[in-house]
């Protein structure tokens, strides 16, 4: 779902987009495929990582690291690598917990990092609904996109990318350990969804 | 300083304090009561506790249980106790971790909780620094609080307290398991304040 919407967009943006998923024929991305036109493809992770210039990672928590290492080394490395995901345990229900090794003194991103040392990654667009993610007017008024990453030239891409989907305000918060911080904003964007019985909302950084 | 900070603004509010530390002949503790005039005054954890209608925990995490725990389960039967508290590692430097024990499927407001089934513990003012919690308009604007525990009065008299420092956004996230999700907001507050090199900021919830 989130790799459909932000493949969507990037699609409406004039983006050619191959979307990767486990197998080749997979009846979702075909799906995907005939409502998204010529610019839109589908095949293997890797496949998909193969075609990229840009990778992004819209996979869920527990299948996140299989998938990217399905992707390929060799499809990722020199790559920006867009890491969306997050490590969330649902095994036991709502509200989820992070998995212990990817979380607190590890994160999903940094272990995509360490796994991939060649690859660029950039940790974004995490902390909210995907339907926030490709349109932030959504929600009114000026609020909050948190991304870290280590590589400073492949953060300003993606913040080219980020602006073009509507976001104006990026908040860089450092190399790419801030994932475990920004990972662990998810337990409480969980409760406040509960809360509001809606994912429309977000986070600002009042000064 | 969060004691002192939250101490000082009660006192100023015309509220009795009594503050506790480990031992009755604490200096930082004397120099307190003497800067605060005939309704400060100073004890051991288990004076403050038997003295307090509301007992507020501002101890550091690596201490919190210990402290609460010579407060005393008789001096915290049937009040309310707002822990302010996070459960934060600094052993390791900054930026610091949470201790796994009272992390993710538990938390420090949990522990207490546990630890003492009669008290009435309320979780808030963990997520900002302790000038802030005391002075909200410090940062302009509205942005929020979060609370939460298990008993509805005793979130309402520390909503009531709350307002009387400022407060005028005040998000009740449910029962004491929110404690899980407002403790990890830590990690992201750390790193904001590292970017900003200041502690005055504060989330703000939009939809």
């Amino acid at each position: 779902m989130v790799g459909a919407t932000i493949g969507t967009k990037l699609v409406q943006l004039g983006h050619q987009v191959k979307m990767g998923s486990r197998t080749a024929n997979n009846e979702k991305t075909a799906k995907w495929v005939n409502e998204n036109g010529a610019n839109a493809s589908s095949g293997t992770f890797a496949d998909a990582a193969a075609f990229g210039e840009i990778i992004f990672n819209c996979t869920k928590g527990d299948g996140a690291m299989d998938a990217v290492k399905a992707a390929g080394e060799n499809n990722l490395n020199g790559k920006i690598l867009v890491d969306v995901s997050n490590p969330l345990d649902f095994s036991k229900g709502m509200p989820p917990s992070l998995y212990p090794a990817l979380s607190n003194t590890n994160s999903l991103g940094e272990e995509i990092q360490r796994t991939f040392p060649n690859a660029k990654v950039v940790k974004a667009l995490n902390t909210m609904s995907c339907v926030l993610m490709v349109n932030p007017a959504l929600v009114p008024g000026s609020h909050d996109l948190f991304m870290c990453g280590n590589d400073e030239a492949a953060k300003a891409s993606v913040t080219d990318i980020l602006k073009s989907f509507g976001w104006t305000s990026i908040l860089d918060l450092g190399d790419i350990t801030a994932a475990r911080a920004m990972e662990a904003v998810l337990p409480i964007w969980v409760r406040l969804m509960m809360k509001y019985q809606s994912p429309n909302f977000n986070f600002k950084i009042v000064k």
